[in-house]
């Protein structure tokens, strides 16, 4: 059970209820987090009957259960968040933040190609790792800095916000210097001190679903990030784990519409990971938009039989700009623009 | 292994062959269907080397498992097959293919009301349960042959094709005298005597996915019914079991744009138990369109709440009729009638 | 909602239900099935309170959902149902049902060999298909009624009882005439129609959990077949499908001490298709019968490397000897004999 | 594709490996951790073969896929490793190592109650947590540096070695002042700088497998901590997330004896988070101990009914001490002692 209080609540009047609750016999905790403030009633599990609670001056709400989304939640009336895509683009408004570019940055001149590519092709950011996150520690885990600064020379050619990965809670100043928007992967998504730590400065985040994660999991882990302060976050759907073979992950595609019911969180969805078939990235690109999602995250490479990793996902230039054109008429049928 | 005989291979042919493997000291056994023939290598496992048998006279082809796709196969140039649904509309050509109507057939006046309803939304053809599949036996099992009669007349007043449920080998004579496609649900796609029953017939079959199928045991179940000599069947993607909670099933759309990849079947999608949630039905039923299906499938009744069963997943009148005005730009990008 | 009559109730008075919910405006069906009665309220999904029904004379329990597990269910004090396995053994009492055998019945020779040995290693009963319910049309659907003679005669030999699929139910009889314990296999266990035409017989029934139903859909299963009068069903857990790849199925074995807690039915585990791994057969052998199965079913081969089907997870039977030897200190840990 | 040099192997030799790579135009990345070498060959993806760079100097292995289990392997003839569980007792030797003990350190007086209890049962260490990681940021995060205190203090009193969750890189060196085993919970397997810190230091590492990894996933995770430094890993299965719903998840016990054929590291079993249903703790429990784990991981609490977390699948202390009892002839079933 969970207490929500008044943001304008005062100390005395969380420590009433602390009382109330103590009275009764029962443990608890206060939480309070970027002006937040809430009473944890701990192990009563409905032995206690605390919804009187709710009387009690400066109480928002009684919850049954201790996982609100409070940051992240819609009320009627509410938009989806328009939040900045680097300086000449948004996320969540009438455009759709396409973000397009390689796994991993390889070199300067790879980078900088696909970059000028897939910006000619109408995307608005670029992507590309350059700290990865790999299953194996035999795996090439990337370039590090100097991926950063080869991102950063294309953001200044092309004018395309940059995305990347941050991977620790010591590289996110380091990261935030360079990047425009940070990643937390979906091996991080349950990282709550990295969450904090991208929570504790101010470029927009964009937080993958773990693939083993519950959509409550999900928003609340963009919780984390929002309650230090941060609430700039993108998520986004990228395939869970399931029984299924022919696709690397199940697109779940119908967690689109349903954030869109509860949170104001804009969405984008990863049809590479969340296919890992590169002909089935540019069907599951228009589907995406079709049900919602306010942007798309794509793996473009300019070699994608010689990609370092995920090469099977990946498009090659010209397929990306195949995609761009015939995703046109759905954004139109979405209302929204490419 | 699996060795594919030219159809017109003679009997003479294919004992040539059988007489190879007994030297070769392999077991094997042929099968023949509708005309397709073949040898089945049985227990060899990699120990027998069989790849030279390609060469034989009228072997088209040797497989190293047992499971060809080869009555609903794409080759190079096919085009997904166009099949009636009743005779005034068909599926997988141009105009999509809408079903639409009652999870079960509660009354004749029920049935007339939400059939005219679905009608004049633009739906082509009408589903409705009469032989029900039931989790309990202590759960409604439908009105039987008098539900098929309700279904007709509800034909006879709108002209929509009527869409059906048989669940056993001996109720497919008398469901096909009614219905102008035999649903095989998703319950009994591994019902491989259903499959063979409704292959013996000619109506079209609309094939669900069990939820628990692999992509290749579904188009196998196609084989089974298509071996029979019907070979209008009808693909139906209706959500897969994994570990989302906030929906009934998890939509795996990306099977859409892979069945037309492999296959030359149409696709129509399922929202309503795709989902499980009324209002995520729109959204998906775009998303379906966008990635490539021909048709949809969907839960409508006059009065969701009061519904037998499925309820919250059914649309009413109204939210079916703006599904379909919303449906529109998105038939017109994917470029498909309506 | 689901109104359960007293077994003893009179017609009048299943009738006075009825008419109470008629005056309330509520949809309702009778359900009358081998001398268990009851009443589904339909479509009232709580708008509609029938708890106070509860206190009408013969009402037992009013039920919030329609899905009572009636007859297999476990009262407190019940134990665990005894059935027969042939005239020489049983199954839930203290005695480990071993069931051992070929996936295929390949050759009356080949089965003869697989007999003697079972037999000579402990096996109380023989398993081998011969109807064969196989994913692919084009593989080998089993020798058929010239399999079941080999069966009886392998049990003339040995005295071991015959486990043996039935697939479709005009088979039943022809099955049930030779065999000891009818089996009904995982992609059948949703075939109300089979599950019924089993129940109508009075040989025992071996109904095998499908890789994608939940507890409660298979213990619903039991209950179709239980309805027709034949309480003789034993469960079996074959593993169910995740996104485990090491193994074929993931063995969920806390299926065994929770259907213990809620039905008296007994429980056997299939180790071989529940991992897929022939090494892993024995030590989950062990873990089975550790958590309170009443028994197994295992695939034996005198040559896996050359079995027609599911010869990976298949033991010899100098490997099956070895599992029944290290399983005895298991089973006296769990205080069964062997 | 990865190529393992002998650890013996000279810089000029690896270089040599790079320049043929180099003459072959195929990317590569060198790798050397702990004195294991091997060079990456990138983006290959079967374009090149280098099968041929086998038979270099001081090339162990030329494997496939750039996955080796290369620290945490078996060899033919490998035992399990035996690690410290403190100073009085270990994992992996003739002696199960039963871990048990509240999910949170609520208080010191509840922590001392519990662990005189679960010593006095015949537990050999003691689990709670005081760094917590929770799905939501309103729960409580546990008392910090005081529950460590608490910890300790309930060692001396009883012995018992302690085992507790480390959640942050900046942590690892607090908690391996105080506790014997450092725990990463299932949501960090995937935080590879978390594993790669607890490699950094010499305290056994409890590693939990993620509830949506893989095999393959968890085992390389063993390795980022075992290529610091540190090859004193425990491993822990805890459960999938799977379809069903009866269970919080699904225990997939197979990977118990998988991974005794392809790994020395020991394995543990938490039955308590790997169901979520006190009642299945201790069958599941006796499973565990039959296919071959080496030791249990059990949340026990005075109260369970007032547990802070985790209540519904946790033992009250005569409950564990009957688990204990009923697990001795299982115990000596497989060999081991209690």
């Amino acid at each position: 059970m969970f207490i929500v209080m008044n943001p304008r609540s005062t100390t005395e009047q969380v420590n009433h209820i602390v009382r109330l609750l103590d009275e009764m016999g029962v443990d608890n905790c206060v939480i309070e987090r970027a002006g937040r403030k809430g009473v944890e009633v701990l192990g009563a599990n409905g032995r206690v009957d605390c919804t009187a609670l709710g009387k009690a001056p400066m109480v928002d709400r009684v919850l049954e259960r201790a996982e609100p989304i409070l940051a992240a939640g819609r009320q009627p009336g509410d938009r989806t968040a328009e939040l900045p895509l680097g300086t000449n683009a948004s996320i969540g408004g009438p455009r759709l933040g396409i973000i397009a570019g390689p796994c991993s940055v390889e070199s300067k001149s790879r980078l900088l190609e696909i970059a000028a590519a897939v910006k000619d092709a109408g995307a608005v950011s670029l992507r590309g790792g350059t700290f990865k996150s790999r299953t194996s520690p035999y795996s090439f885990q990337g370039h590090g800095e100097r991926g950063l600064e080869w991102l950063a020379l294309a953001r200044e050619e092309t004018g395309l916000a940059v995305v990347t990965e941050v991977m620790r809670c010591e590289q996110v100043d380091l990261v935030a210097r360079y990047a425009d928007v940070l990643q937390v992967g979906s091996r991080n998504m349950h990282n709550t001190h990295l969450l904090a730590a991208v929570g504790g400065q101010s470029k927009p985040v964009l937080l993958k679903r773990g693939w083993g994660a519950s959509l409550e999991e999900f928003l609340l882990a963009a919780e984390y990030v929002m309650l230090e302060g941060n609430s700039n976050v993108i998520l986004c759907e990228r395939g869970i784990r399931t029984h299924e073979t022919y696709v690397r992950n199940t697109l779940a595609l119908a967690v689109v519409p349903q954030i869109k019911r509860i949170s104001t969180l804009p969405v984008v969805v990863d049809p590479s990971h969340g296919t890992g078939v590169r002909d089935l990235v540019a069907p599951m690109s228009n589907a995406a938009i079709a049900c919602g999602a306010d942007g798309l995250l794509i793996e473009v490479h300019h070699a994608p039989n010689e990609a370092w990793s995920d090469g099977a996902q990946s498009l090659d230039l010209e397929q990306f700009r195949s995609l761009m054109d015939r995703l046109k008429p759905f954004a139109k049928a979405a209302k929204r623009e490419l």
